[in-house]
């Protein structure tokens, strides 16, 4: 449980808000830097709408420029360079995860109450989506995993932390006897791959997706024999 | 299982090969048509590789010129549009696939051994790639899911025809009574969610993504209780 609430504490998503706001009075320096965060912000939450539709890949300078009415330049001069920019995008996304989906089932219980409520944010999140083009991670994961490089390592770990918040329900569910002997990385897993599968399923408009999602999670919640 | 057969049985890949060849005899026009078939079949093997690398949109008429080393205008003279390209390609790689997973397990009986076949065929094309980038289904049906239109119905009607290609052994085997009664469209689309899965997770390097396909996979197939 400890180690859950470390997993998913936010690392700086690169945005430099907090940084600025925390000492509680602005300066003309920090007016400055406040205008750069959120300009920053600004061109991240478009830069995550068009990787979930169009890829990462089309996470361009000037495509970014265009879209949002700023100076190419101005843009460049706050990410520097392209690979910079897909990964401050990663992370804006896994910010904007964090808060949907696991934060608010921080409230609940750990074990099955917690893994069902972050079951219900995800399905949310998928179906009312956050992003544009749906699942963030589903859809560039796939694009990425062909090519080594920083930003595929940062989608992967961003999988990973997911996938290893699942499986720290399901440990303490059958730790405390809510559930059934398991193989908890097994079921983990399968939950993600269910999880991806029903995004894209969704996305081509099989509105049975969800439902498949609880029924394949219930599946797993069974009570220990007596 | 007749119906199984039907599902999988080939539709023209666009090489225009079989209708040349079929007749016995090579005369002028054929020699000319076998020559553009054959370059078609050159352009399509790269421009597969290529989209299950880096997907579908970086399939073009000047990067295949480039990297197959023919001229742009001779390629667009095959293909016509770029859409056009796209779909040829997905139908040539859905083609690649039946030849290496889905015929091979025909000669299995129909049920648990002819899954288990399938599964066996997916694990190595998976992992002794036969596309460069992995697999190609989950490469580019991701990056496509949210864009409506001929190439992502394309590779939507491959997935289905997959799944229930899966769910037609599981229906055998449980109207058989070799395994017990199971939600066979569920558990077909859990098989599928794990092998795309598996299939990003062996790009990362997870060596351990085909055991647990086999494990899960296994899991379904329960003798009936007595």
């Amino acid at each position: 449980m400890g180690s859950a609430e470390n997993r998913v504490a936010p690392r700086d998503a690169g945005t430099g808000l907090g940084s600025t706001l925390q000492h509680g009075h602005i300066k003309t320096t920090d007016k400055r830097l406040l205008r750069g965060a959120r300009t920053r912000e600004l061109v991240l939450r478009h830069a995550v709408d068009l990787a979930s539709l169009d890829g990462l890949d089309n996470v361009t300078f000037g495509r970014l420029a265009t879209e949002v009415g700023l100076s190419k330049a101005g843009i460049q001069t706050l990410f520097k360079a392209k690979e910079a920019l897909q990964l401050a995008t990663v992370r804006y996304a896994r910010r904007m995860f964090i808060d949907a989906v696991i934060r608010p089932a921080r409230s609940m219980p750990p074990g099955v109450a917690r893994l069902r409520a972050l079951v219900d944010h995800w399905a949310e999140y998928a179906t009312a989506p956050l992003f544009t083009g749906g699942c963030f991670r589903a859809a560039n994961l796939a694009d990425f995993d062909s090519r080594p490089g920083p930003v595929r390592d940062e989608l992967y770990h961003d999988q990973q932390e997911w996938t290893e918040t699942l499986a720290g329900e399901l440990r303490h569910a059958v730790a405390t006897g809510e559930i059934g002997e398991l193989d908890v990385d097994l079921a983990a897993f399968q939950i993600d791959a269910v999880l991806c599968a029903a995004n894209t399923a969704l996305r081509m408009g099989d509105d049975d997706a969800i439902n498949k999602v609880y029924r394949v999670v219930e599946g797993m919640l069974m009570p220990p024999r007596r």
